[in-house]
């Protein structure tokens, strides 16, 4: 079987690999469709982002779906053929977080296609993959390939817009408006946000935006001081979530953030040059979101019941033999939202 | 009547004002102590700080108590002679925010001593001040009157502890141990926290933070790598409370706070150079705690049970007229902690 | 101008009054449109409720809307002809709950048509009504009379709603569908619930509940077993919000809410014979919704924006000089949901 | 081995057991002490509370402490001769609630002494006893044995403190002043509580609640009235632990709970007669707290600190020969607080 394999920056290789086999308690899964996340696209362009490195060849992408195609000893409720959206998050059960029920902060987490352990755990761009029972969701037919590959996403934004609390009326600003960002929009309004401003440095995401349920979109490279006008009265949003990672896009948002309001940090990124007066004087709560993990099932459910529809992120699919034009479009942010890869 | 009013940096003088008079609801104070604050020294050694700058000569002080001289139309229960801690803060009562009950975030506060209004709100290092009714708690003959004029700073660390929810069995770290980083313990103390670690440069400071109630104190001059124990499995402490306004010590504060820990910042200061990633990966929480409003009644009960003994913070006594040596000592931060002012 | 004035059990006269003039900061109101309440109908039918009782006549109604028709001194922004609703509680602003920002627990809380004060508090089923400028609310020209009516109700389920927290991914039980519980039911699904079930004792009311959002109806007369395949593994909804003050919805429900679970009782009613091992056991919080506050307001623009359409609601509209043909609608829950009456 | 058997109401036998055997992952534990809890009382004077009923024979307890006199295979770092508290409580680790890290509620909970199950679990009441290495907590030498013995009960009271949320500058009630209530007065004292008011129909309970921390104590059965003091202006406590299973308890302290104040339910009982518009109007919380889980390590650390000195409690300790003495003082509640067995 093949599998698309990372050797250092520009350099992906489709390389052919032993067919895996399912233990007690696994699945083999045979992947139809998989995601290409920023990370993705990390080490693709830089071989890795702060201080996590490649250190060897490592098998691309966190984010699919597939069939069962082979079932271990023991594991019950999913014959050969189940259609099964695919966790990437492995966590331990047995250390002091998971014992607390905080399974994302895992002391010892395998998660597919990070380079944060060594060796690396390799990704789910591949044709084949052996997963545990635990990792497995059903997705019924009325949910496409491409949209079940898109659950992971999902996921991290659900865990987001839960973290911040309730949503019920408030008044929300989303900066960022690349497949996290968006998918946050359609969350915060499904949780009864009452005005949901968005801002990007692009009209193609901005269109996005707006199309999924955004009241008010603003492009702050053409128009840098629309934000400002959120600022008066010390701030009017109740909620940031920060989902671009770049500084600036926090620190004005910040701005435009009421007292004692909550500003969620989502986008991964490098350093911000605070002001710690601007924490204080207004009582901010800045709070990290990172992954999920009870998220994942409820992204499914959210899909199948339509409440929520992720078609409109999908910018192209590719077959996985096309992964350079696939990556091409990805990294295009004027064309691309959320560009998938098909392994049939 | 004298106050000590400040034209510059480095320049107070004493000087004769007008006897003030109450109006309606008002009473007239005559001042018996006031308590040295690190915003008065700012204006000392610079003229403010950050933003916030002299623009016209300004009395200084926030902290302090006195006995009631004579009483405004339609004020009852403060007859003559009574002893009263004054609460520096006067919210407007009629913005959104002070209906809402967040008094702290007034848009249009008056705060004795602060130069953030323009003109300036005189301050209370003064022989005779009049407030409004709702500015005055009464204290008992039990609580002498340097102990009630350090109700303003015990205020400040009640607040910030009340911000931070429950102690109750959590491990805590106070980075920065001037009066408002050792009221902190106290308050953390009496919360319920079962461990504290205290951290600042000196041994003066630590020594009483010893004193009061820190089970681990870390001088980081001497031992810059004495904190880095507790980073161990992600970080071991619930809450830090950061009260120097020193970037580091926030940074290295959050690398020993654990995964959906939080951080709460009082202390003000300039720009701290903050990697994002630290915020998303243990999903910390970074709370600003500003001021106080109802804390300040809370101090005043708290002292008058001695459930908490501010004692150990004096540092020094001063008539007001030798207002510089007070400030010499305030200044010296392995001398002093609390340096107080009479105005008899 | 004229009133409906209520003198014991099934004593409505109307009686006219003298015009009342707007004083300075209040509002004359043209009452366009008022909404029959069940504590209207409990003092039609038994002269009031548990303890509060009719001492002397009162006007009857707290849910109306109006047009301004003149304005007293110093009041701004209501020209002649502006389309208000009118919010019928006037808390003191004064007392502790106030100033802790706890209205709806205001020590001298004026809330119109109600018994609660002696002498009563006169209500709005009148042609002519002053009020407080902070009692109107602008309602604009795409909601009509009749929605505008329904604010209040509105506004009572919404506080309801954001007292349970967020129910974001919940899954959500709704006892009773009277327009409080129907209200609740589109809140609910406009906050994220996911599931929502509802139970009543009747097939009308029913169907409105489905109509606007129930995913499951059950009616618990004609099968009262229905609810208890909820209770598998000890319970498997996360909310339950009790709108019936039926006794019997409340324990059932509890039998149906999982461990820590929340059940929410906005109900007024009698006595219910509850098992203190019934809340002990799953640890479950019985937690009491009563009016509200700013909710209002919030009611107002979720009418403006269409995120909240109460026209279903509406069973019918009468004359004011019809009232006892729309008094007796009203009392025939098979046929009524809301029942309006005009005062042109 | 020697262990005490129920058979039936005032039916308790010493009988002779096999002595049991550590297998993997276990610990073998010669008992030291154990405590005479409510519920073996209701065992021993009812045959059971409520619905749970003895069925069999069963070994009864479950508060307790031992040494280490086997370890089974793989279990490392307790050393024979080891002191411990044994945590009663065995969740499964698997089932819904234990994933989401709500032990308390396992689906397949497995309790000492506890006649839920059937058939039962024995208890401790033994001199001997294999318990899951998980269940193990050390205790040090400055904690004697029958201070050990107390971990459970005192682990219930830190958990409903807990569950209370901060109580820091808070108003407390206590109701019932048996062991329970007592520690919790003290975890409340502990957790900042600044004034705590106890009731009980007893001198001799409250007198300990005033050594160990009450600021007022009121016998109900001699001054009935003296509680309503605390009613006026609404109420004025924030916070009720209602620890003695007797409605009237309930029904008197929600009376003195201020507006969306809170009522702890710990007690068990039978059936109160609750308005339910005494929940609706001043907005109450209800909140149910059962047993415990991670508290019980929390408890034996403040034990060892002594922050918490449980000696107090301690009327009386028994050589289990002499179990009829025993349970003839634990059941008269004007002379014991807490009976303790020795198992030498």
């Amino acid at each position: 079987m093949h599998a698309l394999v990372i050797h250092g920056p520009r350099d992906v290789r489709v390389e052919t690999m032993e067919s895996p086999k399912a233990g007690p308690g696994q699945l083999l899964v045979r992947v139809a469709a998989g995601g290409v996340c920023g990370s993705d696209l990390h080490y693709f362009r830089n071989g890795g982002f702060g201080a996590v490195r490649l250190k060897n060849p490592m098998a691309l992408g966190h984010e699919c779906c597939g069939a069962v195609a082979a079932i271990g000893d023991g594991v019950e409720g999913f014959p050969v053929g189940t259609r099964v959206a695919v966790r990437p998050s492995l966590p331990c059960g047995k250390c002091v977080y998971c014992r607390e029920g905080k399974y994302t902060h895992c002391m010892d987490m395998r998660y597919y296609g990070s380079a944060m352990r060594v060796p690396h755990i390799d990704g789910v761009f591949r044709q084949e993959l052996v997963i545990e029972r635990d990792q497995a969701y059903i997705v019924p037919d009325s949910v496409s390939d491409a949209e079940a590959a898109m659950t992971e996403p999902l996921a991290v934004a659900l865990h987001a817009v839960r973290r911040a609390g309730s949503l019920f009326g408030k008044r929300v600003l989303v900066t960022g408006c690349g497949p996290i960002g968006v998918l946050i929009i359609m969350a915060a309004r499904l949780a009864g946000a009452v005005h949901i401003t968005a801002t990007d440095v692009g009209a193609g995401p901005l269109t996005i935006a707006a199309d999924v349920g955004a009241d008010e979109t603003i492009d702050v490279a053409e128009n840098p001081q629309a934000l400002s006008a959120h600022s008066v009265d010390k701030g009017d949003f109740d909620v940031l979530f920060e989902a671009s990672g770049n500084p600036a896009a926090l620190l004005s948002g910040i701005e435009c953030v009421r007292p004692q309001g909550l500003a969620m940090q989502l986008g991964l990124g490098g350093q911000v040059d605070l002001a710690l007066n601007s924490i204080v004087f207004k009582e901010i709560e800045l709070r990290g979101a990172f992954r999920f993990h009870e998220e994942f099932g409820m992204a499914v459910d959210l899909m199948a019941s339509r409440r929520i529809d992720v078609k409109p992120l999908i910018s192209g699919i590719f077959p996985y033999q096309n992964w350079a034009e696939a990556f091409a479009l990805a990294e295009d942010r004027s064309r691309a939202m959320k560009v998938l890869l098909t392994f049939a």
